[in-house]
């Protein structure tokens, strides 16, 4: 079986974004796939007693700036959101949907739509806290509209993502991105490379 | 006249002294030299609203295990202080004095006495909020005991380092370590390799 890297985030996550879009080549390179692990930060920020990145006084400023620059470094679109940060629930169910589908040709799907929600956030400014959006999104990769409007009303699917974020915030995670290599917790897409390495030097 | 690259950090922070290990190998790369900037981060946590990373839920375990990791890949020591986080006024003053210093000499011995301060907390565990320490570290490297004694006593001393916290502050710096690239600010540890590929680009 194909050795997994689990990847946390959120889609309210700049961050989690950017790093999105580069860690499947990294899994690649050392013949793993990526597992899509999204959670919800207003739970663990309740924990931690975090509040969001961009509304930190001078923090809050730096982001803005920085995830246009980290963005431009690696040729990826970004612009900010109009409304943010904003309530990612909807996406983050019917990621999770995919990801424990029966069929493995909608879980085959995930990473697509993964990106496909990110993107519509921070690409074409959509709002995707809105359930109609999210569910256009996923129409647009091939999933069945019909399919995610009943995956979003479904309770087993609600109960999977608050499991999904307990044994988050049990193993550790408090941020997005966190990824995990084999127990090992890396936060923040600026580790992304320093991922790279451990994986190449089978850790140190 | 070298170009330097701005380095902000306060003693009380690890990834300060992960980062004061590797940012004049990464300056001399691109012909520079690294101005050392120490500021006090609990006047810049009063306008941020920041509380000191190992005290945060969660984020405080990631952070202690993260800096040995991080420590480990460097091939640097590192062994957290009994006593932490401490103050670092003393620290802070005598390494503004000896930047600011007419005796060149004594300039040239200012990265010097950074990096066995640094030491002498992240390695030897010596208490450098302790005036007296910090005057036996500095007078290890060279310096005069009794010209250190002054200096930290010496009102101008005092006047440069608060001028010098509340540029850093109105530059936009919030954390440790920050490097001032010509303007840009580049937050964390974690960024020196970025860094070190924007001054090899001329920026992107």
């Amino acid at each position: 079986m194909t050795q997994t890297l689990s990847f946390y985030y959120d889609y309210s996550s700049p961050y989690g974004y950017l790093a999105s879009e580069r860690i499947e080549a990294i899994a690649a390179r050392h013949g793993r796939t990526v597992r899509w692990c999204p959670i919800l930060l207003g739970a663990v920020f309740r924990i931690t007693g975090s509040v969001p990145l961009t509304e930190q006084p001078m923090k809050g400023d730096y982001a803005l700036h920085d995830f246009k620059r980290s963005a431009r470094e690696h040729g990826l679109d970004y612009s900010h959101p109009e409304t943010f940060p904003i309530a990612t629930v909807a996406a983050a169910r019917v990621s999770v949907w995919a990801r424990e589908h029966d069929d493995p040709a909608i879980v085959d799907q995930t990473g697509t739509l993964v990106h496909a929600l990110f993107r519509a956030l921070y690409v074409d400014n959509r709002a995707i806290n809105d359930a109609a959006v999210v569910s256009d999104v996923a129409s647009r990769v091939g999933l069945e509209r019909a399919a995610i409007d009943a995956a979003l009303a479904d309770g087993a699917v609600k109960d999977q993502l608050r499991q999904d974020i307990d044994a988050a915030v049990a193993l550790g995670v408090f941020g997005s991105p966190t990824i995990d290599v084999d127990g090992e917790l890396f936060w923040g897409s600026d580790r992304l490379d320093q991922i790279d390495r451990w994986l190449e030097r089978g850790g140190w």
